[in-house]
């Protein structure tokens, strides 16, 4: 692409490094930009650096901040005995949008990984263990996505607190609701077989 | 969704408010910013404040520049008595990035479209015509998208300069390179009937 002006061009590349994001998209976001207020233009920038400067991670549970403490941590409605172990705040936000959970959780960082070069170290791992030690925890919850990785993630967390007295259980996994049996995956198929559930439980979402 | 950080709520939102933008892609977004150098972070946000602050508009041709005059204005190399007549500058960017026009340009700033309550002293037709006559301009090259929109434009336009010793030209409309004949639409096919070419011209490209 060839632009007349290189404050034009600044800020076309740098849109066009985000990921997902090319240049012919990365243009027509700027021209939007540069057809919106200046305080609007203004506010936009700040926010980004403002974010990035200020945000800060939860002493408790690394999940994202605006205090030392998370707002889901600082809650003393929230059932603190119940831990939902996640990757990262992706899921924190996803199963919080559910609405339906009502303990607190314990972001990773990432799963363990070696063809990746993420060992154990790398994570928010000790953390965990002294907290369900310290906090004398309940139940942990893996909500880790269903492959090698997370399943050596859940198995090494599993030995370093087998004498500690704590439940650890993992999400369901089965055919989706409305999806349809014959576009489901073998794997999920057979799982949900092996896994089946009474149906008093199916039928009231228990 | 829920966030258990206003600042980062605060970022996705400004990110979904750009056109294409949806929350999810807002918060991935957010998300690869949150994970990026701090000065990275920094150097997108001032780039986008000092784009729209200190961004100028060619007094010539309403061209985006970094000056008074447009950098394509300003090169004494391009055939100043030849001038395309764009909308926007979307297709200055198309064209340039052809590298096959060496005339000079002259942005609208939109199209004549009386549904949309734009009539032509909205756009940059008077500052136009003064420039034929000022410049001496042997032609105009119309690049209008072609529509009734634009047909009326070029025809507004035209009426304006019918005394002036200016050529008036639009570009060429057929099946594209590459196109398909059955896939081509009736009046594009029909128009291409109408105003076939010699082969010589275009064997040599014309």
């Amino acid at each position: 692409m060839q632009f007349s002006s290189s404050l034009l061009e600044q800020a076309v590349n740098e849109f066009a490094k985000l990921p997902g994001i090319g240049k012919k998209t990365a243009l027509r976001l700027v021209l939007h930009l540069l057809k919106a207020e200046n305080s609007a233009v203004q506010g936009f920038g700040e926010t980004m650096i403002r974010m990035r400067n200020e945000i800060k991670f939860c002493q408790r549970c690394h999940n994202v901040a605006d205090a030392d403490i998370c707002s889901i941590c600082a809650n003393s409605m929230r059932k603190h005995e119940l831990i939902c172990v996640v990757e990262s705040l992706r899921e924190v936000i996803a199963i919080e949008s559910t609405q339906q959970y009502s303990g607190v959780y314990h972001v990773l960082g990432g799963i363990i990984s070696p063809l990746d070069g993420i060992g154990p170290d790398q994570l928010n791992i000790e953390t965990l263990v002294s907290r369900v030690r310290k906090e004398h925890t309940q139940e942990l919850i893996f909500a880790l996505n269903p492959n090698i990785q997370g399943d050596t993630t859940i198995y090494y967390i599993q030995k370093k607190l087998q004498d500690a007295n704590v439940r650890i259980t993992t999400i369901a996994r089965g055919i989706a609701f409305g999806g349809e049996l014959e576009y489901a995956d073998e794997m999920t198929l057979a799982r949900s077989i092996t896994n089946r559930m009474p149906v008093e439980s199916y039928r009231t979402g228990g």
